[in-house]
């Protein structure tokens, strides 16, 4: 993409109104813009990087065996009145007449549109185990909405649902998705920190939430250093084992852990850091399935109510943590797998023939390559251009000027070591095709 | 994908209060599941077609040079009423106050709120033409929903918004999109005739509907006979002589040719059929950069508002448009662009070891080629088999039996045309992973 014909809104003050870094990077980077309180657009850059972690979150899920659909935001408030979930849910729920007067709501999370689905569709044990899931906007009417799209009235979400026939099936889905979890954010270059929590309102008796460490986190995490020690690559390969292994070691939010008579873990190897809350999944049984009066048909000719879980992700809000977890006085350091382009290529005198005609040569071999490229062919001041590169935060810098092209040689800046190389134009193309 | 692993409720009934064969076959075919009033969950296999299309309408916006980024779904009230449509729009908009009693809306369109993130972003001419598109989910509060996701409340849109500096600018911006939409529908397999449209409350002087010719059309559309002549070759590859002569064809709704005096086309000539509207763009100037004080530097130290377009697809509803479009007496017949699998492959006795081994086989080479294959491994009668495959239109049917097996031939049979053939496997598998 070439910048001269690209919607990039770059800036160099920072927001008066962000308090915490990602917040003030995505706003300074040209990746969103508030359009309301609480509520963002996605500008070309966001977006991009948005639809990467979606694309991870959704390859993930595609791999543990669950099954994608979408379910539409507006739901009608007698569907929650069902489940008895419509007088329990607090006023962050965003509730609404149509023109009829039809009491309706934009959709929070979807357990009992699920459980109807499922309801309408599924009559025999034969059709179990299912897991279902969608990635769709989500609206939670925050009294405060803060930190941008970290803590945004309106975000998308990945949520999984799964039925089962009997809580050993349960506990399978459960580990199934843990071990996609893991993988998600290992993929995303995050090290999330699986916490067990509390079942609260939802019911059920397992759950965990998945913790990205960041100074700007919501709440402390108290766990064992043990946590720290465990690899990307056993998280990408993560099986029941691995999951039996992390849920041993001790992981507990403040307010838990404050319950804890007596932490087992020795002083020495308990750690304490702020977590962002990326994920939390619950088996809670059969508290919609009996509710709303699911059941399927056994193989000896009983029925029974699915046992069901609940899985979700904060796909949206996934990238506000990535931001906080990698991030440099210049700006953002995406990781590869979320980076919008993998190469900035910078023309550093689009007022000179010779240069432009080299960096224009380069551009359509990375394109034809296949390697997303993002082209700074503006006639600006290599500063300038050196300073939007690091803020928005390509992993790799393509540098092309008038001196180093008389030498034969181009530089290659990687943005996450600052470390600069001078190549010749093949070296760096190989460097960047490999 | 595996029957027995996947989400596919398919039914014989034909539903009671379904009045369009395309809203018919969606819900007997598993595409849709209604949740509301005019408010429809895509399943799996309908989820999969709407990607398809939505993929095919990104890809023409972005051959087009136009920029994808992602509007929020809601609005705020106060943004509208800058351009004083907040008062103009009908009751088809859904108003709502958020928990602290600020007036909200679901956004309909975003005229307005595009407008002002180019207002907080490009201040010179530099920065202009540009084209900027979202594929996002709508709300029309219809007083009567109906037809399915034809007519529904919740529905999903492109609407790519154009900036120029001038009226030749915005003619050049305008022609672009046109050829991007007549790209657009032939590789959707879709017959569209563009009509020249009164532009009403959105103001200015150009525009123009896309309507698919299909007896369930909600208007009549009289045209001439030359505009079935234009081969898909032809508008593959469209461009401004295309449209000049499309154009300069007659073709008027309905309401517009009652009041054209005397119709420019001989009576031989005179076409009237019905059509669904999936398209409609519109050149209006100033309308909202003028109302809304967006204004950008040119070249010589003078300021001006840009001039503007708008152009929107129904994608949802282009998925009842391709079925009323494409279907026979035994259900769909998608076009390949859009098939939700390419292949359907029928194990004729799932209870017999030696087929299901061959059809096993047959099934991990289709997946290792790439070709996305629907397998029906159930253990069922074959008749049911081949009245869900029909049903769901699936462009080919593998059909692996253990009378064929014997004489090592497979059935190939094409959905379209009905046409059977007695293949070798090695030839079966050649044809389609050609």
């Amino acid at each position: 993409m070439r910048l001269t014909r690209y919607f990039l809104p770059v800036t160099k003050e920072t927001p008066a109104d962000a308090q915490i870094v990602s917040h003030q990077l995505m706003l300074r980077a040209g990746l969103i813009r508030q359009t309301a309180a609480g509520i963002y657009a996605w500008l070309p850059l966001g977006f991009r990087v948005l639809n990467r972690i979606e694309q991870i979150v959704r390859e993930e899920q595609d791999r543990a065996g669950a099954i994608e659909l979408l379910m539409p935001t507006i739901q009608s408030a007698d569907l929650w009145r069902q489940s008895g979930r419509y007088d329990a849910y607090g006023p962050e729920m965003l509730r609404f007449p149509d023109r009829k007067g039809t009491e309706m709501l934009y959709g929070p999370t979807n357990e009992e549109m699920i459980t109807q689905i499922f309801l309408g569709s599924v009559k025999s044990y034969r059709d179990l185990p299912r897991t279902l899931y969608h990635i769709q906007w989500k609206f939670r009417d925050e009294v405060r909405p803060r930190f941008g799209i970290m803590r945004g009235r309106e975000f998308l979400m990945k949520d999984a649902y799964s039925f089962d026939l009997d809580e050993d099936g349960l506990k399978a889905s459960y580990e199934a998705m843990f071990v996609a979890y893991l993988r998600t954010f290992a993929r995303l270059g995050l090290q999330a920190v699986p916490v067990k929590a509390p079942t609260g309102p939802i019911g059920g008796d397992l759950s965990h939430e998945f913790h990205i460490l960041a100074e700007t986190g919501e709440s402390a995490i108290f766990y064992d250093a043990a946590l720290e020690d465990i690899s990307r690559d056993e998280l990408l390969s993560a099986d029941a084992a691995t999951i039996a292994r992390l849920t041993s070691l001790y992981a507990m939010e403040e307010e838990e852990h404050a319950k804890v008579a007596e932490c087992p873990v020795p002083a020495e190897r308990l750690r304490s850091r702020r977590g962002i809350e990326v994920g939390h999944i619950f088996a809670f049984g059969t508290k919609y399935s009996a509710s709303m009066g699911l059941s399927v048909q056994t193989a000896d000719g009983t029925s029974l109510h699915p046992q069901m879980g609940s899985y979700g992700v904060g796909v949206s809000r996934l990238m506000g943590a990535i931001i906080e977890a990698s991030h440099d006085s210049s700006g953002i350091v995406w990781p590869e797998s979320v980076a919008p382009f993998r190469v900035g290529l910078i023309n550093m005198r689009a007022d000179d023939a010779k240069v432009t005609s080299a960096a224009d040569d380069i551009y359509s071999r990375l394109q034809n390559a296949g390697v997303d490229t993002l082209y700074d062919d503006r006639d600006e001041r290599g500063g300038a251009k050196f300073a939007s590169m690091d803020l928005i935060g390509l992993p790799w810098q393509l540098i092309v000027g008038p001196r180093g092209l008389e030498r034969g040689v181009v530089e290659l800046k990687n943005r996450a070591t600052g470390e600069r190389e001078e190549l010749s134009l093949e070296s760096a193309l190989a460097r960047l095709t490999a």
